[in-house]
């Protein structure tokens, strides 16, 4: 599984691309694959966007290339081969309307039949991003002669989308009717506006949190202020703030969806405690993301917490191996078990959530060959079943450990002594809001959105374009 | 004053993206910018264009990622800025039609026109290059309903345009009515078919010439064989082969629009000595363009041939100085006079043109300094006095020594003892066909096509996009 | 303060330089500037060092490149400036012996005197390293007389050493008659025999530990297995294992001198605990390296442990701000505050040291900032106060926070409601050996050997030499 | 046969890098693998160098890191593999006596030895490199004790030697008794001297020619001007300007051995024609280097210049074909035959000198294959049978053409209907000194000094190192 993308903006400060590439950085974990950085110093927009880490792909040279006091960034997940660059985003285009910029989080639902309707129109497309077929949707005369292009345009794609625009004089952002990613606003100490993904890029420059961009909102940040305007369906039924970000997604120091995700997942853990109690020595959490949901399971059990491997410092960076050497090298240079620490030791193991289940069927087998006496997995969410179309990269579903096995077919792949998912209304019972606010379809099979054609990620690739 | 595109195409060869990358090479002095190769696999397209050199652009790990069987080709000089790898060629686009690639030697004339034309309709561009509004235009649900869509593609533009196109199944070669540019059809000692546009392309790869594709004239290679049409009006009075081919662009080895450019170039000489004769010791050469004229000119005029300058072996690559460093070594470090070769002489020193007079200017000042005893500079061309409009890339009018200068006026500018330039009836005579058939615009300012808007360069990079 | 050198090295494994490079990757904590690999292939010597990160340095491409069964691999900190891939370890020395690498961990403390003396003999240095020396007392006619030359050499270095040596057809170990640095002999389940500064090193190829390179042993592997032979004076009052390996530099999973790492830091903060308890809500580590001992600490408290910070996954790479930035963005770039989780905690904040304080400040004003109610700094060694002379490159005393301080002032200097560093005595009583078998000289001032002449790093460097 | 170093040493300018640079970049033609500038700022030496064209080592940024006012400079053609860097010259080396620069052309016939001596009194040698024994020589006791030590150092090698070394002070420029390869004296209009191994060098900076070092002599350059010493044997009887300077080497501007060498080459191209007359239609070079005889061939016949050649203005650069591509375009990549010019011709083929024949070979075939009439070779130099023991570095004597072949033979295998090789008489008939004051063991097989023990390229890597 990998994350994707993060989205950043800012209006009418200085250093406006230098806020974004921090802005940007503190959303690293939101997208490893591309960054990129538009700005507009009144006049025109300047962009650069490149596959690799945010600090990699911009240093101080960089961004001094990038003058202005509006712009906006985006990291993302992107798919691999020759495509990758020209599908970095903020995607830039040009059109009779003038230069315009996007960065997209999620996925458009109805991007395929969009895109086959301007085909057959003769337009041309320069990407196999869904997120192009909002600009074709913008550039049509009949949006353009809208008084509120943008929203009939947004009314026209479903789906899943966190969205920031840049125009010459403006940033946008707007957050689909449902909600399904975050996206949130902030204040510079010196007043400027900014959006981003998560607070943990408003703590990193020091901006204050104002409030999150709602779902079905476009918010307009231009040398007048703020506006905002609504669009799409009023008194929708059911929200979709997708409860795998406060999971696995967002960084623990976020505020997102009104919780802070690190005392959603230390909820998480005791609610696990409370359902699986177990006797062991000590309560282990998988190296790095179980960590929260560790110490609410050692706090409400009363076990006591222990480290159980060692992570190495560089895991960002992947080492690859030659042919030759052994593929299960991998796992171990990401982590090593403190030996003397489980010897003969009953372990608690806390995860977050199991995926294809090898990663962690490794690491209870390193646990076992350093001699601990039981382990016990506790999984602080419930089996992975469903494919995510609102913009999560899950594997292919016949490659999720839970899809066709049940708990203690589980058990057995994983090679544990018991294991215990947290239930749906475990996990759900840990957030603020009802549960009928959150999409938990990957859970559960049920869709906030009706999904004709099930999106495959390539689909837009037909002819292996670039 | 900077070449203007090369192309190259090859169908039914299993290795041919080296093939052309040998046919780009043998053409590289017609473009030194960018280079770039697609190729289809007859499923999918693959493409890589860079800015460099085609050996820069090109090594064999990069070939290797051109699978294919058909292949089209392109090197260019291009504008300066963060444009340049976008505009790159062979450009690749994708519409309803599928994946095309173009590659364009020339200039379409109204090429600002279309693109205005389109961005009204909602299309957006991706490119500042006017060879895009060609797939705008094949894009377009009136011209795909075409029974020959690309011939009624080909109508609706003008100008000067030699073209290969890719398509997933066949390469297509035209050449716009006038015949501005060079295009020719050879065969591969195992029957595959190739294009090029100059016939030294055929030379490295052992590929026989067989024809020049016609002015006017749609050739499609595809498993069928050779399929030719024809588009534009029938019975044109004029044609536009562009005489400045002849004089300075395409390779010596060449034989274009009916004639060997090395020959004509002797030719050239021998005219001049004939228009201008002179007593001297020695006819000297301004390397390396007027080796042929100065061959000519010595053999008609009987005076021996010398050696003023050594060459550097490096010029391809520009040494870029300090900003310390006095500017004229610049013209220093390309070549160094053989001052034992001049000293005390009386010099008849052979240009092929004379663009800024600048670069000639260093040259002769230089041999003065080595104690040259005269003088004599004749060019083997009319002055250079008017834009191109066809795809020459001469600088701002206003720049060309011979703009708003007498001859008289150019002498005393490039301090030279005397100064001919070879009469438009002298230069005309030394190619095959009758006058009417060539462009001779940049010295007689009459141009065989209306030019309602004067095309700027960057006419089409309005906001400063990209 | 950075980390100072790992070594590896292995004899009679066909994958000599994979297996290295995966032992180096495994104590890349050990310095992260450069990386080298040596081979032999029975017959010449193969290398490769530059700067950078293991996997950075080292591809499958490059290890290709180092053919032969035999390897030593060196990953160190460097000094900066032009003079770093010339330093770069191990190092590759041509004499009348033939060729031999070196790689060293520690520091030599007669080096310049050494160097001094054969310069006046004529010798060229290549490097500014002290490990040179050593080399040069290899190659003197006096020393290869010896029938015991390694021995004679390593009876005329002072200081910390802990060495791999690799000749053509043999590897050699050897450490200091202190033993200063640790050194670890390993064994593949092939039988091959690796050695290595950390166990981490052997884990991750899956060799078992067979024991530790005794202080004053040289261990030399060939293809008749292995021989140890002695050196230095016999019956040392003292020892000088480096207490500091086990406070912060080793890996946790490591096992050094007789104890875990992971144990000892567990301890140190248990016994923390007894010495100065105190009231409050939540322990929380400084992240990365206090996570051990604030186990302990919450362990012998019974106070719950929490988690204050995220982290960055990225640390490993630097962010390069523009100038403009403010500087303090560095640390809120290395890790964010959950403010939820520390909003009106009385915390105890453990740290395993504190070396200038400037850090350990932010990240106690970062909490305040976050509505922390109180602040009580636990430190699990004692105040830092002296240089080292044995290896460990800690910045000029004059700029360590407790040099001039005392603990008072400390605690005022760094902003905490009370602040206390574990005793001399309490972190000695966490180790497995008597007090005197270990160095604590940057605690204590008490320093095992004499030291003439202060080492300066850059001592050697002194016309500036390349 | 690949050209063999080039020197450059300026004192006394502040701007010494960029000069160095200059001045070597007119060189490029004696070497194209490395490039190296060492320079003195009066306190520190600082030196790159890297493989590579000067262009391509040297840009503006990097001459900035040279700063002083003192400059030494050299190009080599260097062997391949890893050693390739460390034996970029200019050598710096630190010992007793300081810092000091060396850049070396030429070969020390006696290098091996002395190494070996060195080697015994426990020397480390740094590179493979014959220059390093000079500087052994210098760091050596008895010599740093001698009131000249660097004379009674160069008494002490054998060979060939052209060489400058930069200290802290000065400049200092030296050439063997024999006197081999060329180095010359000038002076910048500024007044500051500058050396160089060939007057180009001179003429890109203008800088006036004032004389040659003298064989035997030791030219001081520093503070107090200009001082020269003598060193080695008086009166020797024979000299040993390289004759292959004029025949190939040195660029036809420049002036060496009191000669100018396109005069130089004229003269053998008309000492041909009057040796080997032959009726035919047109002269005709081989490119580039035959240029200058062939202008002298075709004036002493009286038989019209031609060209038969185009070449690509992109020979620098080497093209790596794949390797399917077949062998022989590799050739057709330098140059491409215009066929028009030659068809039905009888051609007198001139060629400066025959190596191993297969590139003329070559040229020959692609001349026959576009319809010569006839061929008749011409070699402007006496069959090449010998090595060179004096810094030429020719191919393994088995592989001349010549070496095992008479004329006849070598004709027929080149493929031409005759041929003639100028005569030993012929050949130094057209230089200004006596025969005795050249070194033409090259095709003589008569050495100017002896040898004891042929020096093969790598006899100094022994084992590989590096």
């Amino acid at each position: 599984m990998r994350h994707y993308c993060g989205l950043f903006g800012v209006f009418g400060h200085p250093e406006s691309a230098v806020l974004t590439s921090l802005g940007l950085y503190a959303q690293q974990h939101r997208g490893q694959e591309s960054a990129g950085i538009c700005t507009s110093d009144g006049r025109r927009i300047h962009r650069f966007a490149d596959m690799g880490l945010v600090n990699d792909v911009f240093n101080p040279d960089r961004l001094r290339t990038l003058p202005g006091s509006a712009a906006i960034g985006h990291v993302r997940y992107s798919t691999t081969g020759s495509s990758c660059a020209t599908n970095a985003q903020p995607l830039l285009f040009e059109f009779a309307g003038g230069q315009t910029c996007v960065g997209h989080n999620g996925t458009l639902t109805n991007a395929a039949e969009l895109r086959e309707e301007f085909e057959a129109r003769g337009h041309i497309f320069q990407t196999s991003s869904d997120t192009e077929v909002i600009i074709h949707l913008l550039a049509a005369p009949e949006h353009q002669a809208n008084p509120r292009p943008l929203a009939s345009v947004l009314e026209r794609v479903e789906g899943a989308f966190s969205l920031v625009f840049l125009f010459r004089d403006r940033v946008v952002a707007a957050r689909d009717p449902h909600g399904f990613r975050p996206l949130c606003l902030g204040r510079m100490p010196d007043g400027a506006y900014v959006v981003a993904s998560e607070t943990c890029a408003l703590d990193i420059i020091d901006a204050e949190y104002v409030r999150d961009v709602a779902p079905g909102e476009i918010l307009t940040i231009d040398a007048g202020g703020l506006t905002s305007e609504h669009f799409g369906p009023e008194g929708l039924q059911r929200g979709g703030a997708c409860i795998f970000e406060h999971v696995y997604f967002a960084d623990p120091a976020s505020d997102i969806f009104g919780d802070n995700v690190h005392m959603v997942r230390r909820r998480l853990g005791e609610a696990l405690a409370r359902e699986a109690p177990v006797d062991a020595d000590l309560v282990i959490p998988i190296p790095n993301c179980a960590r929260c949901a560790a110490l609410g399971y050692s706090g409400a059990s009363g076990l006591p917490l222990g480290r159980g491997f060692t992570t190495s410092h560089y895991i960002g960076r992947s080492f690859i191996l030659p042919d030759q050497a052994s593929r299960d090298l991998a796992v171990k240079m990401k982590l090593n078990v403190i030996k003397e620490a489980v010897r003969g030791k009953r372990l608690i193991v806390v995860e977050d959530s199991v995926v294809r289940g090898t990663t962690t069927r490794g690491k209870i087998s390193a646990l076992r060959r350093a001699g601990a006496a039981e382990i016990h997995l506790r999984v602080a969410s419930p089996p992975l079943r469903h494919p995510c179309y609102y913009g999560i990269d899950f594997p292919d579903p016949q490659k999720l450990v839970a899809r066709n096995r049940s708990v203690e077919e589980i058990r057995d792949f994983l090679g544990v002594d018991s294991l215990h998912y947290l239930s749906v209304e475990g996990m759900l019972g840990c957030v603020k809001h009802p549960q009928t606010d959150y999409c938990s379809a990957c859970f559960t099979g049920d869709y906030p959105t009706q999904i004709q054609r099930p999106v495959e990620k390539l689909a837009l690739e037909r002819n292996g374009k670039r």
